[in-house]
């Protein structure tokens, strides 16, 4: 599926399915919207996939990594190979997403979209390699527009695939040395907020890193000058290869009327991508939680998302979406498992 | 177990236990802290419990079920009959409770601690009932003392009970119509915050019941004159027999180290006796989430106590305490399932 068909094949969630889903919630023993944000999960997972009665879907997380070559300008706490280590720690089920992935029934599905290392023939990788890691952004675009795209149509394709293959929610993760740097940027650049609003610590850089880093960023959307009204131009000079395979995902889980879980900030700035590609994919969000970052409530406001969590996570991977799943799987079974007042034998309110 | 049995026996949590496992958690291959408050809660477990690598508890949820004489003040939204019918509806599976604590591989234990019903002799009924309902709280005093104590070692020995049965985690929830009242009267007398600030709607009562519920919660503390200090004297004046058993329940938990999961308003309220009776227990709570239920926030900072969710959730039975015993599991997980930094072979931070 190209990345056109994906825009042009998304439409708005149904809104009568919407409502009427909300009133079956309210016919169930419980005072009316007592169940809260469950029962906002429910109605929005009907509308989005016209399923009045719906199943507990399969749920993956796609966890795309990459490298930048941002990394260079001393951004991070941590070194670019840590990228490459983190992705065969993900195959063997010992990182952050594997345990919570694991704890709410979804699969990890590990995507080297753009890592700075060879990986030969592993079976369980998914192997989308666009290029070795981005360029420094600093100095020259990190993509060109053509690979934008590419890495773009991975993540669409994953989505449309996941999906013929039974997936029904679809969950975002990011692993990437680097990657809250090039989020601060695209997100500046797409909320219009100051770079120093939205560029936060990372991993743990100290306070002389971070400011480092935000000159680091200021300097390059000085040199490069993405054009916000154009998101292509903007990931392909200040993005990286996840981001843009999470944007890919996002559309393609919207173009096939599926829920897609975001993580946090990283993922944020992919749905910022998307969205600009294609507002409508919005209806289609759900944001898992609020991040430690800094920079994260920026692209919750711009996207009109509200979190579900804040439990003070800034892992990535995944991770925070793996527990918002499970909030999807208990609103499901909330709007199909429990009883309404007539079944139940229970008395209305009193009028 | 007797209720001073219980008090005498609570002790601090093993605070170097707590920084052992921390230390752990931070060789764990992800930025240190960066899971938040999975962090927290996984150390937390292991200070109650003293087990340095836990496995999953098996949980419960324990709702209890009573009426309130109060309720003929006009103060709720639902008539008292709809107490006994969700308690069959609970036994039944078909409530709010049932759905999400199957959701998280919980169990729901439910207590006649004081319906204004004869059941007769249903077999997964717990029946404990004290009294059938508590006094009219504005003309006479709920209960007696000696009621009050009764209703507490109820909780007391059926948290020892399912301790002694293999249960690792307990979890806190309600039935009783009118228990909002109570709550906040409760909540009035042990935290010194105004009836005003923590009356609320309850199950939805309309601005004007509001407005009589406070009156009634007014007047009444006015009539009975509970005394602060001796929260028996609060719980028997005011309070409900689902109060006191859940009351009771945190005592026998933190008892026998076993951490308490909190739900709602109405556990807040028991958590206040508990802690009037223990200081000591507060260590052993695990606040869920934050109510919308008005004097709910009031509860979380005199406990020193902050929600781990905010989902917009006022149904009570424990159902917000389900989705918390969710994110404990993963927490325990993320401490026994993820590998260091030495065993996945990932490099470490730049110095």
């Amino acid at each position: 599926m190209t990345l056109q068909d994906a825009i042009g094949s998304i439409q708005p969630v149904d809104q009568d399915c919407l409502s009427r889903t909300q009133r079956r919630l309210d016919r169930l023993t419980k005072p009316v919207g007592s169940l809260g944000r469950l029962e906002e999960l429910a109605a929005r997972y009907v509308a989005i996939t016209g399923e009045e009665r719906p199943p507990i879907p399969r749920a993956a997380i796609f966890t795309f990594a990459a490298d930048h070559g941002v990394v260079a300008e001393g951004v991070s706490a941590y070194p670019s190979a840590v990228t490459a280590q983190m992705v065969l720690n993900f195959l063997r089920g010992g990182a952050g997403v594997n345990v919570l992935a694991s704890h709410v029934g979804a699969e990890v599905r590990v995507v080297d979209i753009g890592v700075a290392h060879e990986f030969g023939p592993l079976p369980d990788l998914i192997h989308r390699k666009v290029a070795r890691g981005t360029k420094n952004f600093l100095r020259e675009p990190a993509m060109t527009r053509e690979q934008a795209i590419r890495a773009l149509e991975v993540g669409v394709t994953l989505a449309r695939e996941a999906v013929n293959d039974g997936i029904g929610l679809i969950g975002t993760g990011d692993m990437g040395i680097g990657n809250t740097t090039a989020s601060a940027a695209i997100t500046a650049v797409m909320t219009g907020e100051s770079v120093a609003a939205v560029t936060g610590r990372g991993t743990g850089i100290d306070k002389a890193g971070l400011a480092r880093k935000a000159a680091v960023i200021e300097q390059a959307l000085s040199n490069r000058q993405p054009d916000a009204a154009d998101p292509l131009d903007v990931l392909a000079k200040v993005g990286g290869f996840e981001i843009a395979g999470l944007a890919g995902l996002i559309l393609g889980g919207a173009a096939c009327r599926r829920p897609v879980v975001l993580d946090g900030f990283i993922s944020g700035a992919a749905a910022l991508i998307a969205a600009g590609l294609s507002p409508l994919c919005r209806e289609y969000l759900i944001a898992s939680h609020l991040s430690v970052e800094r920079g994260h409530q920026a692209v919750c406001t711009k996207l009109g998302l509200r979190p579900l969590l804040d439990l003070g996570l800034r892992l990535g991977e995944g991770t925070g979406a793996c527990l918002a799943i499970s909030l999807v799987h208990a609103a499901i079974k909330v709007l199909t498992g429990m009883a309404t007042f007539d079944e139940a034998g229970v008395s209305e309110r009193l009028s």
